[in-house]
């Protein structure tokens, strides 16, 4: 997307007339995405600089692709009449977002306007059953949601999954240390279930798609680190609203910080890592609970499982913060619900370890979305895609 | 810069004519500096999209301005008469790049060309003196760098000084944890001496400027982590070509990474920083031994200290490509020369604790700068932006 939006006359050659409808599309439908009220086909003229025919000629496209919709002004006082607004259709494509994790199965149905429709979640241990019965799974719960969605007449325009390990270019999971996978080909496998047919499917790291979701919906905050606590910990980087990736996308794998170089072997081969101390299972073994569900966060030993859990992530992120220099972390998933009893032994080595700690102190907050972060990034991406490029939409329908 | 360049026309309205010839005058001269051979006008039309007449004119401000300089081209065989070629002028604008460290000041003279004229070191600790003293210092030695820039015919357009701690907007330096300084209004008071009168003056982090001098004069890796050991430690990261800075320019403080946080404390106010295990100081004082120059890398001593070096900047460095999937990482100031005592320990914790090592090996290489390259980073900052707006340049002669 251009950094100054502005319509394409015919003099920024060599540009072709399909481009230049497909950029004017797109500019079309972010500035009525964009508008807090319903916004007239004049205002859309005045805001992008098109004429009003050709404003309206794209209008057209879009609401017969279902991308646009119609509505009738609220009755106001003053003079003149109102005209007719156009708002994002809330009938036109929508999206599936959904997630695997270690222990849960999730995803949701999301409508062009942001507003999630539908939510589905399982927890189950995925681990035991392997990759293929695991992602048979996702695509079952993916199928229920489809069918959800086309009761409510809404048109699936694509699936985005996060998942807990890292993904390469092709739909391939080379490895997600939790799940014990590695080479699993879960786009090939996903895009042969039936229930999803049709339905273009991209994958990404859920870390990375729940930072994207926090940036979404969460406090407005630009540059953050987004830290996702479940039985894995994943870090998602935003710096100046764009998701830092990396050379090969793999970026933010805060859960293998070595934290006490010294400590005991981890899954991925090292040892001390930050996993061992701050995972889920850790806090909850040190807490002696089953489940996160069950934590009394006012009991002796839990909050000194917290209070452990929080200074492990507190070295790791001020190494972060050191490295990086971004003053907001976000924790989500399941960390954000335990905040309280994480936060005064993690802020403790914030201040400690992070050199200009003085002089930009590091914000700490709960994530917005919490656990379905994930899930709804993975949805919004998908929804981007289809503002980003309204006319690759119509050249479908 | 544009990732796109390509001529303003007038329909690209609202652009004023001064802002065109600005675009304009900076196209042209990239072209020319990005030709390995003097190019002739009708070569820089072609390449521009401009006409003979436009860039006939351009070329004339920018020799008027000591930019650019015409040659008489090489005498070839086959048809033709050949025209006269443009270059870079040697004789134009020149920069001064300029470092004070812990236990050196440094500088250059480097021309238009990216060629060094000069260069000065001065080994002296400069922390018992304190800040002004060693500022003032600096400037006598850039008021010698400058002597003989003018010897030379160079007029200097500006001086980028490299400094080992945290530099603020206004450049003043809130803190230098090595040099032991805290809120030093460092540009201020060079400002203020008279060699450097009319001399536009910026400052920088070393280990940012270090990592853009690679980036130049490197070994063309776009992405890479460069890490300056001097006493202090610090990292430069530059992604796609472009150095990452954080949100207040203070990222990359690799040398405060908690590597053993139980360890003793650091000078920062935490306690087993990276610095404590591998600066310059902690190896000299492993190895016995008062100076790098006098360190032998065959005894027993020193190959012990340089084992235990490279561990701890394996920890620390494990964490950075965990954290930004950079998978190319340079070794510069005094490591460049260390890296084969340093290499076996370090790649070994690679090895064990980056969490996609057998997918993408991290590649370690020493610097091709050593320990010049913050001051030619710097120098470099300084002919890029005449480069970037010559008619800036231009305006000011």
């Amino acid at each position: 997307m251009a950094a100054h939006p502005r319509p394409l006359a015919a003099a920024d050659v060599p540009v072709r007339q399909s481009s230049v409808r497909a950029h004017n599309l797109a500019l079309v439908l972010r500035q009525v995405a964009e508008s807090p009220d319903p916004m007239s086909r004049a205002a859309v003229a005045t805001a992008t600089g098109l004429t009003r025919a050709t404003v309206s000629a794209l209008v057209d496209d879009l609401i017969a692709g279902a991308l646009l919709a119609e509505v009738e002004p609220a009755p106001r006082t003053g003079a003149g009449r109102p005209a007719a607004g156009l708002i994002l259709n809330p009938a036109g494509p929508a999206a599936l977002g959904l997630e695997i994790n270690v222990d849960y199965l999730a995803g949701c149905v999301v409508d062009l306007t942001g507003t999630v429709r539908h939510r589905l979640v399982e927890h189950a241990d995925q681990r035991p059953a392997g990759a293929r019965a695991a992602l048979a799974a996702l695509g079952e719960l993916a199928g229920r949601l489809r069918t959800r969605a086309a009761a409510d007449g809404l048109d699936v325009a694509g699936a985005a999954v996060a998942v807990p390990g890292l993904v390469a270019a092709d739909g391939l999971i080379p490895v997600a240390p939790n799940l014990g996978w590695q080479d699993v080909p879960a786009a090939a496998l996903l895009g042969a279930v039936p229930a999803l047919a049709g339905v273009p499917i991209t994958l990404d790291n859920e870390a990375n798609l729940a930072a994207l979701g926090e940036l979404r919906a969460g406090s407005g905050a630009r540059s953050f680190v987004h830290v996702s606590g479940e039985i894995g910990i994943g870090a998602g980087i935003v710096l100046d609203g764009v998701l830092y990736r990396g050379v090969h996308g793999w970026s933010g794998e805060i859960g293998h910080l070595p934290v006490h170089p010294d400590g005991p072997p981890c899954r991925c081969g090292g040892t001390g890592c930050l996993e061992l101390y701050a995972g889920q299972e850790a806090i909850l073994r040190a807490a002696g609970a089953p489940a996160l569900d069950g934590l009394d966060l006012a009991a002796p030993a839990t909050r000194a499982a917290l209070a452990a859990a929080g200074s492990a992530l507190g070295i790791a992120l001020a190494a972060v913060v050191n490295l990086l220099d971004v003053d907001t972390v976000v924790l989500g998933g399941g960390y954000a619900p335990l905040l309280p009893g994480l936060r005064a032994s993690l802020e403790q080595e914030l201040r400690r370890r992070v050199l200009t700690a003085n002089l930009a102190p590091v914000s700490l907050r709960p994530a917005t979305l919490g656990a379905d972060a994930a899930m709804r990034g993975a949805a919004d991406s998908v929804i981007r895609a289809v503002h980003a490029d309204p006319a690759a939409w119509l050249s479908r329908t």
